[in-house]
């Protein structure tokens, strides 16, 4: 049997963690959106790093980088976190080192699990469908804003568990699966409306980012899936 | 102008919190509806201990002991974490030793705020006219389960933003104050009907507790407001 729960925060998951599970790590807004988007362009492996100053290593050795930290491009990087930086010309064929605020750090939290994927509304589907493939125990771990719980991460796990659910009966294994489904039946009839309020779309907006907003919010523009493989610490399709 | 935050894991609270800051401690499911009872039956303290061999050593002094561990009373002690146990003849005027599974070390996770409230729902009326005097940032500290997010805590969360709203304009500090807002906007109706499916309320129901986490859901039984004491570690009213 399927069973599923959704761990809010980086810092939470030594508790919901068990062993052989499948993660799903899901940074809305943007790295998990924009790692899909990367992919989907073509980009042969995503490099995911968790300090800046390693990213520059990379830089420094001819690799294209992604850097963000609290929304902005960091200024020696190539990219930054938007989705729509990484077009097909640039990147395809290509290996990406990344960096941002909270969504890499999600993946290296959760390296251990039998399986770990990046999620989005993006590429949702076909994170349900492999999900169906791996079956056993699968955990949506929420990058949220350093460390602190938002909404946006909570309604994929909510989307995720209706989509799931409606294949095959799923068990849900906490509190955290019903609250997110209870707000993502309140979402999920227009998505960009009900989060305009949230503290990241807010904070995207005031920057002028409210597209690339919207763009994360749309589901399914993107049909691979990633995975983290633990052989060389690359994000591959 | 009030401000509210919502951290749903004593895990999470560093991240959570601010100087100077009022934390309102929450374990509706038993901790804080339990102390709760004590006070308003006329226990004159609760000296709050984390560790069980601490409630031995009180114990072996004469005092009385609550203790419990995963919804059990532990042998040693005099009451275990039911509301219904510390009745006005046996507790009144007297100082009681508590330890629970995770209310107890919520309380010790805050101490170092400007205020320590103990919150459920059978003070929350009281506790919210206690804000209203104090002022500043609010932070609901939800209990938890082992640190994993349970609904009944957020619901409290949700319900105080509401009762405090309606007084005065409340500034929401994260989403989880939209999330916590929105699902009890939900549950408000019937909060027992609407909690039936959840992880402690089953938990509960599964070992004949039913009754106390009920009773638990009501609103306003008691008029007593509990603070942590920093000066000798106590809680009084």
């Amino acid at each position: 049997m399927l069973k599923l729960d959704i761990c809010l925060s980086p810092a939470l998951y030594p508790f919901y963690r068990k062993e052989n599970e499948v993660v799903i790590v899901v940074d809305v807004f943007r790295a998990s959106t924009t790692m899909c988007a990367m992919c989907g362009n073509g980009a042969s492996a995503i490099i995911p790093v968790i300090d800046i100053e390693e990213a520059k290593k990379y830089k420094a050795n001819g690799f294209l980088v992604g850097a963000e930290r609290n929304a902005q491009r960091c200024d020696f990087a190539d990219f930054g976190n938007s989705p729509f930086e990484y077009q097909h010309e640039v990147v395809a064929e290509k290996e990406i080192v990344f960096t941002t605020t909270n969504g890499t750090e999600a993946i290296h939290a959760a390296r251990d699990a039998r399986e770990v994927l990046i999620g989005a509304f993006s590429n949702i589907d076909a994170v349900v469908n492999r999900c169906m493939a791996l079956g056993g125990r699968i955990v949506v771990l929420c990058a949220g804003w350093n460390n602190k719980v938002n909404l946006e991460d909570m309604l994929f796990g909510g989307a995720f568990y209706e989509k799931l659910n409606r294949i095959v009966k799923v068990r849900i294994e906490s509190d955290t699966v019903r609250a997110a489904y209870l707000l993502w039946r309140q979402a999920r009839e227009n998505l960009v409306d009900f989060l305009k309020q949230s503290d990241h779309y807010k904070r995207l907006g005031a920057q002028g980012l409210a597209t690339q907003a919207d763009y994360c919010l749309q589901m399914n523009t993107v049909e691979e899936v990633l995975f983290f493989d633990k052989t060389d610490g690359k994000i591959k399709k």
